[in-house]
């Protein structure tokens, strides 16, 4: 997605070898129309993928993944990220460790929406180490229900995140491949 | 709103006196149609309003505001809950207690989304107690920049929050007013 990279290239700020900062259009202030276009290139890329519903974790995938949903037509769910389990059966959960916070939550999906029918784009904002995704994917997978796409805005293509959810067979399509991140550096796996 | 209160109606789920739980379309379970609608109606009450940017707090007022920034082309900013302070000159902060999880936050932006000559628009899900609305209000205020509007998904009539924001001489606008919530009751004021 070259209007992605071109904003990236103009905006984002590489913070020593792992961290990429775009807090001005997609983490902090968000530009809705970028937002739209995204939902563009996600709902033209799975829309033969028999998706009946799109997850994403809060917050920052949020933004992008409703803009997805309207454009395909189709209900989204925010996974939460709790600070405990919860100690009932209504809900599934998994820990995931946040790399970027260094600490582990607990993502929550309420049972009622989800069934084993249902065929899950999973939208997050970035990939680095897969956590996220992985839990998500874990949490569609306790309900007996399919994770039929990986959606992701950016990806570390350097981290081991999209090794990983290649591995499990997932269909990963992200909208920007950052292969190489330095100082004054952002480069691109060009396909 | 008629669709939104409709959607209260049948959807709602009154637990207590004071909470309304909404799961199904605007806190767990998304309908990015009805965001959208919500995003028109927004946009319609605030258009002669000025608005120069759009606030919102993580996590649940981000799909309505994302709606409401593209249909009023604006960019949105969201600010963000952090645990802690941050201690360096580059962010606004104000501590925000939740009554729902009965906790304190520090609800955080950057000072380089805001100037003084903004005209801020804030957008939350829920008006209650209004500690969110109100913080929201003090980051703004802090960078010598306007509070020109506060819209609400869902205002709890029955709690201090709207009339606080009035004493303030903040223009209010919700798009469901709850005057009454009690066991298999939810009532509107209706206007």
């Amino acid at each position: 997605m070259d209007i992605l990279k071109d904003r990236i290239l103009s905006e984002g700020q590489a913070l020593g070898g792992n961290v990429l900062k775009v807090d001005s259009f997609l983490n902090h202030k968000v530009d809705p129309k970028l937002m739209y276009d995204m939902g563009t290139y996600f709902s033209e890329y799975f829309k033969d993928h028999g998706i009946t519903k799109i997850f994403t974790i809060e917050s920052s995938g949020i933004a992008p993944t409703v803009m997805t949903a309207m454009q395909m037509g189709l209900q989204m769910v925010t996974l939460k990220k709790q600070a405990s389990k919860i100690l009932n059966g209504d809900v599934y959960q998994t820990t995931v460790h946040s790399f970027t916070k260094n600490m582990d939550y607990e993502l929550t999906l309420s049972k009622k929406y989800i069934d084993k029918d249902d065929k899950i784009l999973i939208i997050d904002d970035f990939l680095a180490n897969g956590e996220a995704a992985l839990g998500a994917a874990r949490v569609v997978e306790m309900a007996g229900a399919t994770v039929a796409g990986i959606g992701i805005v950016i990806e570390k293509s350097f981290q081991p995140g999209r090794e990983m959810l290649n591995e499990k067979g997932y269909d990963v399509y992200s909208l920007a491949r950052v292969s190489k991140l330095g100082k004054d550096l952002i480069e691109f796996i060009t396909e």
